[in-house]
């Protein structure tokens, strides 16, 4: 019998192999004795050794058995019917690939266009790139944060940890969010989760069914549209003006489960959604027993007057679910987000969690209880409105100075990023123009993918939390050279 | 007009509060006119730079307006409709805690007993805990660990990273398991998730409908039971023997979506699937057009023969789905885990990933990937292996000595938990026998809540990989005297 060795590991497992494939591809039948494993070693030009180390681990595992004295067999357990042709590693993977019978759900996550990548983080950067989700690597506190993790590794919990997450956390996280945005809310309301997209998909689960209507602003973040629809849901688009969500234009029949809203900073125009507006979205919900899931990604950043109050703060019923993000204020890919549960939604969503990973992963929410007990996280936040102030400030002089009238400026009121609006140039030149731009180092972004209902004119959203001022007059100028 | 202030926080949010709540509750109406600063600074006994920052923020938020030289006043756009009587904290919070309407999914979530903490780690552990997931602190190479974060931390990506997992962690997976495992698998078939859970719950998600059927083994893993039941799916035991899954009695008819199996260490018996029900079990997925779940979740220790090849290893068309976790190589709260996806699933699955959470926390992917890169996880599973080869030697010369033939130890032969069934002691008292354990300070599990069908004889789960030998001696010695 002829055995060729091929692929990568040790000897005795490529000798394992190729005599496996033997067996279940039929060249060596139930019975059959192995070749000796002194011909064997010879033949392949192996030690002894190795080729009796594979028989043995074909012995344990079944394909073969030994007699003593008498050699090794192929097992008779080997059921016929499993024996087959072999096939090369490439047929192997077509095989492999024979079409999957999904779930619903399953279905509709690949029937949603793949818009989950608004920028495309795998090509390389822009030299001034504007792309509105990134942290800035100068303000992250990298040494400090090494130091808590060090210190927290020393005594590391290895265990599972509470499905809510680190009861010390909790507690700082609800104090911050009592001090900061007014939000009335207890540390067993709390649940951490793995980013504001996790806050997404849990609330999904646990309050849509398919063919439940949700309400969302048009426009709004892809992730929560593709959410809501791949639960199967039903989006209800309610359109943005100036002053956010225009809650007139609510629905005043049928059930609706859920409304989606940005009242901090609208996503992504900028928007804030007035007192009166907060009222009467919070009236709306009571009346048609409608929960609100409030995103409050980038309420860290208010540059006129103060933090807007949180819708969560003025409601007196429960209807509110208010999530918040670290992403903005240390960074994205550390994952880590809170949401505050009405306590009637608390078991449900806790379970919910538990299910869908058990518990976010200990050691960074240690170090982030140390980080906002130290007081960090306040320092940091003040540090950082100050740092984007300054960007906010550089960023309006600059397409003062090189767009004049020629551009509106959107949403700069808060947040890291602003909606420009060019009058002077028709929607349908957005991409060309945006293209222009990269040609100069310069990344920004249309508003386009974000609507429903696609705007009439030329949108671009532009962030600048990640950027020095410097980089900012030099991208706007060199954006402005490009358009003209 | 009186202000009570009452709550923590700076002063001017205190009078802030007050003031609003003064607005909302109708004691202040709209167009009415707000103290006179210095009025109010004397009446509440702070000074008037305070309430002037209170106004500011109640005149930014839009409850009031300020007219110059003329005062401060409520704003008119308070709808009178969202005026209410003032609660007490106490009957607010009560008013919260409205019954929610949930979706299907969070209906079943709360129907399901609460049975995801076998083991409750709130309590202080018994002084000799045989819990059988815990990770050992002397195994794990805390100081190495610490200087990979350290390192890594020093260039964090901040941004967002890939959905599968890191592109060299991926790399280091397949790898390992090509080698360790003999899974057959590229990196672009690596999904990264945040522990085994994860891989369970997306995998339910994409494959399984309500009404869709799976074949569990019976005893299983609880979290696998409660994940498949909250998407409604119907549940088929199939029961185990000595040899793991019976798969003579799998479903010959019917359709069933998936089978969830732990061959290489079922659990909790700790039976060894052998080669030809492994065969068996294939067919039967391909005759039933049915995927296979493995979850190899403690595959790295095997004291007897060699490590058996993975069911996946031996699929030729694609239906077996394999799931790993760190959780036992280096700890549970690191929630690290992956999925080998056929190429046929991993649209969907890696889609689900990212509508789950976009990511898994990215740090420690990055020490991980260094971790595997170097050498080190390699070495830590080869002195796991010898560690917990004395460990279970300890176990099982103890279980000798203290009970002989009184005692019938299963699932010995691999992992790093035992079953012990004792035939003299009836079923009824086997929580009696864990009550008088806990009291000499021995921690042991029964077995009974991992069964659907209850077994009518006492068995406990042992697990041993985070105890010292010494102390697993005594263990077993006091556990023999408290039965007695």
């Amino acid at each position: 019998m002829v055995l060729t060795l091929s692929g990568s590991g040790p000897l005795y497992q490529q000798v394992y192999r190729a005599t496996r494939e033997a067996i279940l591809s039929g060249r060596l039948r139930a019975g059959d004795r192995l070749p000796v494993s002194r011909t064997l070693a010879r033949d392949l030009a192996v030690s002894r050794n190795i080729v009796l180390i594979a028989y043995e681990q074909l012995i344990a595992e079944g394909y073969a058995v030994g007699r003593v004295g008498a050699g090794t067999y192929v097992a008779a357990v080997v059921p016929d019917s499993m024996i087959r042709v072999p096939s090369s590693g490439r047929a192997e993977s077509e095989a492999k690939t024979v079409a999957a019978k999904l779930s619903d759900y399953g279905e509709r996550l690949l029937s949603a266009p793949d818009s989950d990548a608004p920028i495309d983080n795998s090509r390389p950067r822009p030299r001034y790139d504007f792309a509105y989700y990134l942290a800035s690597a100068s303000d992250f506190p990298g040494d400090l944060w090494r130091r808590l993790l060090a210190r927290r590794l020393r005594t590391l919990e290895l265990d599972y940890s509470p499905v809510q997450g680190d009861a010390g956390l909790r507690a700082e996280i609800a104090s911050y969010l009592r001090r900061s945005r007014a939000v009335d809310c207890q540390p067993d309301q709390i649940l951490l989760v793995n980013g504001s997209q996790q806050a997404l998909d849990l609330v999904a689960r646990v309050l849509l069914d398919p063919g439940d209507s949700v309400v969302l602003e048009d426009p709004h973040y892809q992730g929560a549209g593709e959410t809501f629809r791949s639960i199967g849901a039903r989006i209800i688009p309610i359109p943005v003006d100036n002053s956010g969500l225009q809650v007139g234009r609510l629905p005043r029949s049928g059930r609706v489960r859920l409304a989606y809203v940005t009242p901090s900073h609208q996503f992504p125009t900028g928007a804030i959604l007035p007192l009166d507006r907060r009222l009467a979205l919070l009236s709306w919900a009571e009346r048609r027993k409608a929960y609100i899931l409030e995103d409050d990604y980038d309420g860290e950043y208010r540059y006129e007057g103060r933090p807007v109050e949180a819708v969560q703060a003025l409601d007196r019923t429960g209807r509110v679910i208010y999530a918040g993000t670290f992403s903005r204020i240390l960074f994205p890919s550390l994952r880590m987000g809170y949401v505050v549960m009405p306590p009637a939604l608390a078991p449900a969503l806790s379970r919910a969690k538990w299910i869908a990973d058990r518990h976010t992963s200990f050691l960074q929410q240690a170090a982030l209880a140390d980080f906002m007990r130290e007081g960090y996280l306040d320092r940091s936040v003040r540090r950082a409105r100050v740092r984007n102030a300054a960007r906010r400030q550089a960023l309006l002089t600059a397409l003062e100075k090189h767009f004049g009238g020629a551009v509106d400026v959107r949403g700069a009121a808060a947040g890291i990023h602003v909606l420009l609006h060019f009058p002077g140039i028709p929607a349908s030149q957005t991409n060309s123009l945006i293209a222009r731009a990269a040609k100069a180092g310069v990344g920004v972004y249309s508003a386009a993918p974000y609507y429903l209902k696609q705007p009439n004119r030329c949108e671009l959203i532009l962030g600048y939390g990640a950027m020095a001022e410097r980089d900012i007059a030099t991208g706007i100028r060199l954006l402005a050279a490009a358009i003209r």
